[in-house]
């Protein structure tokens, strides 16, 4: 039974991961906080709690969290993770941060969009990229983890397989993503009205996403090769999930040229590539040839599901998560759970 | 051809007030202001007008006002149409006010209300309640119209026939109304978000609402005796529209009694008493036995439908309409034609 | 650890079962049945459920459910219910049935309403209404369970404590409640298509619809008087939720009257009233004074919220439940956790 | 005044029609149609019509229709209106089809497609694509409209300028499509149940719709060469509107080499060579840089709005419709009043 702390309880993903904690049979949640006029208690704040939890939720307090906490899930905005982060680390807590703060190894590109000095550089190289499908033998070990944003996650995921065995043109990814409203967090900004969203659909943000940035980062690294995406996110008048709709044209070394045998499809071939890839994988799902996913099978899962279709000279490919938990706290714990050797499953089913 | 200006025209019922009269061919839209930043072109703050109308909306100047419009609609917050309503009625200018200022005949209940002094005892006397079904004659010769609220409309029409006649205990009418969120009108709070709204659904003041007072006042002059209704809102996960299902006691001069013959139906007979009320009633429509008004038929017109259902003891009453056309601009445009002698209709179909 | 079978596996009632069920720690789901054209893979039924259960869905065989199961879910249409109950009650297993088949005790009001002849007069008298907040006792010794109705639930649960203390006009109960969509079934009409209800609200089967006879006779029993409520359902654009808005008149009785004390509120007198009658109950929360529930706090959990308010004669009751959890499925999986002793709550939070 | 006959009466594209023509003052209904059980008043079909119309839509009478319309439109499905346009056309009747029957100029690619021999191959080469801003000229004179469907209006519209002036790879067209539920018809199908699409999104006919065939016809005739976009149409939890996202690659004779001057970014160049192709264009609405389209500003008008985004060696171009508008019926009453003289933007404002 370990002992974890949420730190910016109050937020979506915040309370996302009460919620799992709660269901989590190996973990109580001793410490939440966030900034907040006053101290009340977390069944107020989310009546839906009543009867579950009961546990004040006030303004984060250093000493408390260090004392009381294993674990501590840093559920912020970003550049404010990492005024905290370095102080829980340095009292040997361990840490896993939801915002960007630890995610660009690259301090040049985070100050330049965030426009901010980044303020930990000491722990910053030992930030592990929490994506457990890429790095789950560095998660283990890891006292800081840096998880993904939502958009990386649903992108990587569906890329890593043809980008890592080289598949792809790598100067032409293109990823026209869709995403829920929560997926921007709960800002009070009068774009995020019901009368602003409902009925409404519109790109945001093209191609100047920060996200972008992630999902060049580690993909570079797959392919070790510098790649550039064009990524288009929109706006889906809903809560929550994901749809990253992506499309690339085939390389060379691609497997309906090298890898098609008599009675494969070139879509059947791909597809065997992914299975193959993420055969161990308990929260990746690839569609059977002429299958796709859809929201509603992911939404309320840590699952990502996969489809992809040959299509000439160029894949498509469709990935599909809900952004508050494969894309933030399911993950997250997902994270927690292999650090700490619980099955990697639990809660998250 | 009239010259009008909307103050307050970024709001909800300034952006439909533009968009009838747009489509007014009598009418020419000649100012627009509201409380803003800095001036700006109507068309940027809502681009849907692009190509309609070039007009910049900037800050309300009386003088300019005064100068150029022989009518004013102001669709203001409400304890800010009675600082301006006056020195345009001094200045012999026609004034439609949609806020609540001028409604309430009794300054006391006003004040009561909303916690502040009525600052134009002089003009309220003059100003008429903009409910054409009952007050048209009166509104022909208006220079100041109170401009009914959304519920009230609704239920004052779905009650006066019955109230009217006496046909009902007064003294246990029940309104269980629901609303689209536009009925809130365009404040910036986090109730409003779209992840607050989405698949919720919930009662708010609880026979406490505002519209009460407004409900109660004209009910009672109808009905020749004070009446206080029993009056809960509630909001729809959804943009326009105001439903509102209405129980009442029969009392004994009830028709099911009296007026009963011997192959009508206790609801055909008080079907028959509405569509008689509402003869000639350009925008009122009563449903036949059996069926009940639903949002979509009324959504984007100006009519107010109206089902009825005799059942024992107690008379189900249901009545629906757009809450931003026959519950605000539709409505307030319905009064301009009535004061200009315009056909009633006019850009309302 | 038992066997459980659930036949009507692809309706939304039974796809919530599989959802509980695999999350339930005592129990193996062995049975999935369904009328359906081929036997198939529930998982490609329903494409979430895939990596969390390997069963073939196909047309139930008694035998082989008696073969396999000890106890059965029936998440059939009414009418079908009661021609396969009694062959499993006669093989001795136990059965939760989530039709309305074995919930009206008289077989004159079933027939007149459903215009078909009861076909299980036998077990129909040791079926137990499965409303665990009234009937625990009966229930933990049941092996056949009538699984309340959805608004029947909503709606005997906000009045018990009334009724059953008399503190109520019993002659003027109005139930005005509005459901999510997936209270209707997944029936294939064009009612229920997406452009019919999206941003539409209305009525229907307005004081006709057949859970009425069910609330009827649950408050009669617990008022020890005939009791008939005028009942009035909505259609809310949105999945999941009911909402009841419940008005009743105070009756000589009531705590407004007799049981005030000095610093205590009439709505807070009833508050208590109804925190001490559902005191242990682990599924039911009462609301303080001024807060009422909302569909969001209850959505995805088997919790009944509810709000009550003291307004003068009327006294205003407001209760929320997931129409398909604590409405259907999570009620059906609370009753068997008390049939087996398992803790009550399992799987259901 | 001309008499109108609409075929088809009872689906989305024949109920606007009714809307936009009632609200025509050149025109008048005095036809309406549809397959149906039997003949009623179209306000009892449609309760929204109550007031406003007073006609019976019945079976459609061929010899009846050519005795009172001098044009008629036809909102069938595919197929079917190839067999009652050949019938009009002989007796001298002008026919707006909505259907895809007359689009596809190659009989094979029909034949192929909607497996079925094409029925009137007589009048199909009078047939003219009714796109205004590309075939204005010879709409005017045309009696046989092929009315375009709803996402090729809006890839069209988007891709035309920079296809015509062959700025852009042609084989590498990326349409990357959002429609909302009405853009599939009144079709009676699970799969449109509001609980499939309510917090729902997919992609769905991945690269296999048919409405590639005529993008792909039409861009083919723009740059006088053959052109096999890339499609990918999705499903929006929305009602209304088409939101289509497009990725292009530049060629060498691309304007941010050759038509770039000082001062102006790339994207300005793009912007406005679109504003300078669409000048005179009534309905077509370039955004300025850094500006893009939302279905908010474009639903229930018959505007395209494009904004445009040049991004290194791709271009993306977003465009957008109300898909029942200038994607159907809006369009097709555009056409008519091309067709008979009226001004071109008649009760289309």
């Amino acid at each position: 039974m370990i002992n974890v702390g949420i730190v910016g309880a109050t937020g979506y993903a915040g309370e996302e991961l009460i919620d799992i904690c709660l269901r989590h049979p190996n973990v109580r949640i001793i410490h939440l906080s966030a900034k907040i006029d006053k101290p009340e208690e977390i069944s107020e704040i989310f009546p839906k709690f009543k009867g579950r939890i009961k546990l004040i939720c006030k303004e984060p307090n250093i000493k408390e969290i260090i004392a009381k906490c294993d674990l501590v899930f840093l559920a912020l905005p970003h550049t404010v993770s990492m005024e905290i982060a370095p102080k829980l680390l340095s009292a040997g807590r361990k840490v896993i941060d939801l915002s960007a703060d630890y995610r660009l190894r690259d301090t040049k590109i985070y100050e330049q969009f965030y426009k901010t000095k980044h303020k930990d550089k000491m722990h910053l190289p030992e930030g592990i990229y929490g994506l457990p499908e890429i790095y789950r033998t560095k998660i283990k070990n890891a006292r800081l983890i840096a998880n993904p944003g939502c958009y990386p996650t649903a992108a990587i995921l569906a890329l890593a397989p043809v980008v890592a065995f080289n598949l792809v043109d790598l100067d032409s990814i293109i990823i026209d993503a869709k995403s829920g409203v929560t997926g921007a967090g709960r800002k009070a900004t009068q774009d995020f009205f019901f009368s602003e969203i409902d009925e409404d659909f519109k790109a945001y943000k093209v191609n100047t996403h920060q996200h972008a940035l992630e999902i060049n980062q580690e993909l570079s690294k797959l392919a070790g090769k510098k790649i550039n995406v064009t990524f288009v996110p929109h706006l889906l008048p809903l809560n929550r999930g994901i749809l990253a709709t992506i499309y690339v044209k085939k390389s060379q070394s691609h497997p309906s040229t090298s890898l098609r045998t008599g009675k494969v499809t070139k879509s059947q071939s791909l597809i065997g590539l992914y299975k193959k890839f993420y055969k161990k994988e308990p929260f990746i799902r690839i569609k059977k040839e002429g299958d796709f996913p859809k929201l509603k099978d992911v939404v309320g899962t840590n699952y990502c599901d996969i489809g992809i279709k040959d299509s000439g000279n160029i894949v498509i490919i469709i990935a599909a998560i809900d952004n508050l938990l494969k894309g933030a706290s399911g993950q997250a714990v997902q994270n927690m759970n292999i650090m700490y050797n619980f099955p990697e499953y639990t809660a998250l089913l």
